[in-house]
C-alpha cells in the first residue's frame, strides 16, 4: 500500500512544499541505496545541510524549512520536500502510521497463564503464555503482558502498557498508564542494604515500593530496585535504556533519558529533562539539576546544582573536560619541558655565581 | 499492631535510654515528614551528629549512645532514644520483625513446575510456577524457587534458599544454604573462552562449576559463569548487587560486597572482607588483597599486595588520586606557567647575553 | 575411561614427542595440585617458558615444541610433552572430546512448549518446558532452545543453534547456523530511538532487524537491539561476552571478540577480527578499523581510522596512554616543580635588578 506524499504531509501537519507528489511505499534512511531510495521517506534534522539530501539517493524529504538559496533549491531539483515544524518528529509518526502498534482490543488471557483469582482487569487485557500474575494484581485496559512475564503480588499496572516477554515485575510495585518495558527486565528486587555486623552482614529488608509514572519506557535487561523504606520513583515520561541499573530510593524526574549501561547508586535524585549518556554512572545520595546532560562515560560523585553539559570523571564542565583531555596528552611534554628549565636555570645560576666570584 | 518501645528495645538488646516508652507502629526513614514520623521508629548512625535528630521530624530513634552534654541531651526533650551497641543492625532486625519474610513449611510444588523425577527435595520446599527442575537437582529443606526459574541437571541447592522468580542455574552448580538470588541472575553461563585458530575462535568447552556458599545474595540480572576446568567460587557471606559480572574461574572470598555493575574477568581473586563500588572493573589473573576497598567507577588493572582504599582507573590509593583529580583540573593552568616560565628564561638568558657583549 | 598420550596426540594431529606414553583421564589446569596432576594432560602457550612445566604438579602437557636446549630438556625428565601446532586449540578440541556436546538428534519438543501451528522445524529440533515459538518462526536442523525461552512472530533461527534456556529473541530476527545464545540474553528489543517534541520524547518505532551471522556465541544477560530502519549485525564466528549491549543499527564484523560489559552506542561499526576487552564503551555513529584491539574499560568517543592497540578514556595508542597513567601521578610533584622554578626566576630577576642598580 502506498500514499501520496501530500497525503502524508497531512497527516503531520506539514505541506509539500518542493517537487513532485510522489507515491510512498515506506520510509528510509537517508543513506538508502537499494530501491527504497525512490519509494521511500526520510527526513533531514534541521541543523544538518541540504547537502546531505543533494549526496542521498532518497528522493524524498521531511525537511524543517525549503534552502533559502535558489542555487541550493535548483541543487534538489526532482526531489520531493516535504515541510514540517519538526522533522524527525514527523518521521517518527509516520512510521508509526506504516507499522501500527496492534492495539489491545480483545481482552485474551492464554490458557497457560497461572492468573490468581482476586486478579482484576480494568478493560480488555492480553496475557501471553506461561505468565504468572499473582494475587492483587489489578491491571487496566489495553495492557498486554508477554510471554513468560511475571507479576507479583498486589502490583499495579495501569492502562494500555506494553510488559515485553520475560519481564519480572515483583511485588507491590505501582506502573502508570502506557508504560513500556522491554524483555529482561527486573523491577523491584531489593536494594543493596546491608547492616554490617563484626563483620557479616546482615540484610536490610526492603519494604518499599518502584513507582513507575506514565508513558515511561524502559529498555531491555534493566533493573529497577525498590526502596529500602520509602519508594523508587521514575517521573513520568522518562526513557531508560537498555541495562540501565536504578538503585534503591532514587528519584528519576520527568521527561528524563538515561541510556544504556548507565547506572545510579541509592538514594541519588535526576531532576526532570535531563539527558544521560550511556554508561554514566552516579554516586549516591547526590541530587542532579534538572536539564543537566551529561556526556557518554561520565561519572558523577558530587550533586550538580546547575544544569550545564558535564563530561569525565569526575564529571566536570564539558568544555574543562576536553581541554584536559588534550593537556593529558602533553603530559610527556610538560615533563622534559620543565626538565629543561631546571636545567637552563641550573646553568644560569652557576654562570651567575662563577660571575659573582 | 503496635509495640511498646521498651519491647522493641528488648528484641535488639537495648535499652530505652530517654524519652516517654511510645507506642511504635513500625520504621521509618530520618527524613520522615508525614503521619509516620510520630508513629515510627528510627535509628541515627554513630558517626552523625544529634543534631539531625533535632532537624528531623521523627520522635523515636535507635541511637549508640545517649548524647555526653546536657544540653545536647535537653535539646532531644520529648524524643524517644533507645541505645543499642549497632542501630543500623538492631534497625535491619527489627525491620525484619516489622515484616517476617514467609518462611517454607509446607511442602508446596506447583503443578505447572516441570520437575524430574530423580529431583531430590530434603525438606518442604516451595516451587512456583513454570519452574524447571532438571534431572539430578537436590534442594535442602525450606527452599523456595520462584516462577519461571531453571535450575540446571545435577545442581544442588541448600537449605532455606530463596531463588526469586526468572533466575537461571545451569547444570552442576553448587549452593549453599541461605543463598538468596534476584530475578534475572544467571548463575553458570559458559566463560568467554575461545581458542584462535588462525584467525577464527574455537569454544574452549567450560567443565568446571559454581560454587556460591552460604549466606551469599545475589542481586538481579547478575551473571557469574562457570570456571573452565576449575569452579568459580563466591565465599561465605559475600553479597553482590545488579548487574554484576564474574567471569569463569574468579575466587570472592567471604563477606566481600560489590556493588552494581561491578566485574571481574576470568581468575582474578578477591580477598576476604573487600568492599567493591559500583561499577568496577577488575582485570583477570589478579589478587586482591583481603579488607581492601575500591571507590565507585575505579578501574583494577593490577594485583593489590596490601590492603587499602583505591579509586580511579588505573586504581591508585583513594587520597593520590583525589589529588590528581584536583591537578588535571589545573594544567590548562600549568601549560601557561611553564610557557611564561620558558619565555622569562628566554629573556633573562637574551639580557645576560647582552650584558656579556 | 582413559586414553593413551599417543591416542590424544593423533586425535589433534601431534605427535608424544618427549617421556612416557601415559594413560590421560581428562584435562586440567598447569597449577592442578591434586590427584589430577598425574592423570591429566594440560598445556603451555607458546610464549609461556617451560619453567612453568618445571613448576607445575602435572606430569602431561601439550606443548609447541621441545625446549631447545638439552638442559632444559634434562630438567623435565619424567614429564610427557605432545608436540602440537596449537596447543591451546588442541586443549580446546580435547575437551570438546572429553566432554562431548550432546548432539540433537531426535525430534523433543517439550509438551508444555506453546508452538504456534505454522512453526517450521527444517530437521530434528530439541525444545524444552515451556518454550513459546510465536507464528511463523522457522528453525533449522540440530537446534536446541533451552527451557523457558521465547522465539517472537517470524524469527528464523538456522541449523545447529544453542539457545539456552531463557533467552528472548523478539519477532523477525535472524540467526544463522551455530548460534549460541546464552541465558537472560535478549535479542531484538527496540533500540533507544525518541524524537524531542517541545520536552516530551516521542518513540520512533523500531522496524529494523536483529541479524546474526553463522558461529557466533553471545554471553549472558547481553542485549542487541533491533535496528530502527535498517538491521542491528553481528558478523561470522563473532563471540560476546555477558552482559554486553549491542545498540540499534551497530554493525559488527566478523571474528570479533568483545569481552564483558561492553557496548556500544547507535550505528556504530566494529571491522573484521576486531578485540574488545572488558568494559569498553563506545560512541554511536563511529567506524572502528579492523584488526584493532582496546584494553578493557576504554572510553572510544571517535573513529579508528587505523588499527592498533588502543587503551583509556578518551581511547588512543596504549603506549601513550600508559605514560599519561605514569605521569599524571607526578601531577603533585609537577606542580612543586613549576612552583620552584617560578621562585628561583623570580630571586634571580630581583638579584639581577639589584645588581643593575
Amino acid at each position: 500500500m502506498t500514499y501520496k506524499l501530500s497525503q502524508l504531509a497531512a497527516h503531520v501537519g506539514g505541506q509539500l512544499a518542493f517537487g513532485p507528489d510522489r507515491e510512498i511505499a515506506g520510509l528510509c534512511s537517508i543513506t538508502e541505496t537499494g530501491d527504497q531510495a525512490s519509494s521511500h521517506l526520510s527526513y533531514l534534522l534541521p541543523q544538518r545541510s541540504f547537502a546531505e539530501i543533494q549526496k542521498s539517493q532518497v528522493q524524498s524529504f521531511l525537511v524543517a524549512q525549503l534552502p533559502a538559496e535558489l542555487e541550493e533549491r535548483d541543487a534538489l531539483a526532482g526531489r520531493s520536500l516535504v515541510t514540517v515544524a519538526n522533522p524527525e518528529l514527523a518521521f517518527a509518526q509516520l512510521l508509526a502510521f506504516f507499522h501500527p502498534q496492534p492495539r489491545v482490543e480483545a481482552h485474551d488471557i492464554h490458557p497457560t497463564a497461572v492468573v490468581a483469582e482476586d486478579v482484576v482487569f480494568e478493560g480488555p487485557v492480553r496475557v501471553g503464555p506461561f505468565c504468572t500474575l499473582e494475587a492483587g494484581v489489578r491491571c487496566g485496559g489495553g495492557t498486554s503482558i508477554g510471554a513468560h512475564s511475571y507479576i507479583g503480588k498486589g502490583t499495579r499496572l495501569g492502562a494500555d502498557c506494553r510488559i515485553m516477554a520475560s519481564c519480572t515485575i515483583y511485588h507491590d510495585c505501582e506502573l502508570g498508564d502506557r508504560v513500556t518495558i522491554h524483555s529482561g527486565t527486573t523491577v523491584g528486587a531489593d536494594g543493596f542494604g546491608y547492616a554490617n555486623d563484626k563483620g557479616r552482614w546482615t540484610k536490610i529488608p526492603h519494604v518499599g515500593r518502584v513507582v513507575i509514572h506514565d508513558d515511561v519506557e524502559i529498555g531491555a535487561n534493566a533493573c529497577i530496585d525498590r526502596g529500602a523504606l520509602q519508594d523508587t520513583v521514575i517521573g513520568k515520561g522518562s526513557k531508560l535504556d537498555d541495562l540501565v541499573m536504578i538503585a534503591h530510593n532514587c528519584k528519576i524526574g520527568e521527561h528524563v533519558v538515561i541510556a544504556g549501561c548507565s547506572g545510579m547508586a541509592g538514594s541519588t535524585e535526576i531532576g526532570d529533562r535531563c539527558q544521560i549518556g550511556g554508561r554514566v554512572g552516579f554516586s549516591g545520595h547526590i541530587k542532579v539539576a534538572a536539564d543537566s546532560a551529561f556526556a557518554a562515560m561520565s561519572g558523577v560523585f558530587r550533586s550538580v546544582p546547575a544544569p550545564g553539559f558535564y563530561s569525565g570523571t569526575p564529571a566536570i564542565q564539558h568544555s574543562l573536560r576536553n581541554r584536559i583531555y588534550i593537556e593529558e596528552q602533553r603530559l610527556p611534554e610538560y615533563r622534559k619541558r620543565i626538565q629543561q628549565l631546571e636545567e637552563r636555570l641550573e646553568h644560569l645560576q652557576e654562570d651567575k655565581a662563577k660571575g659573582d666570584d
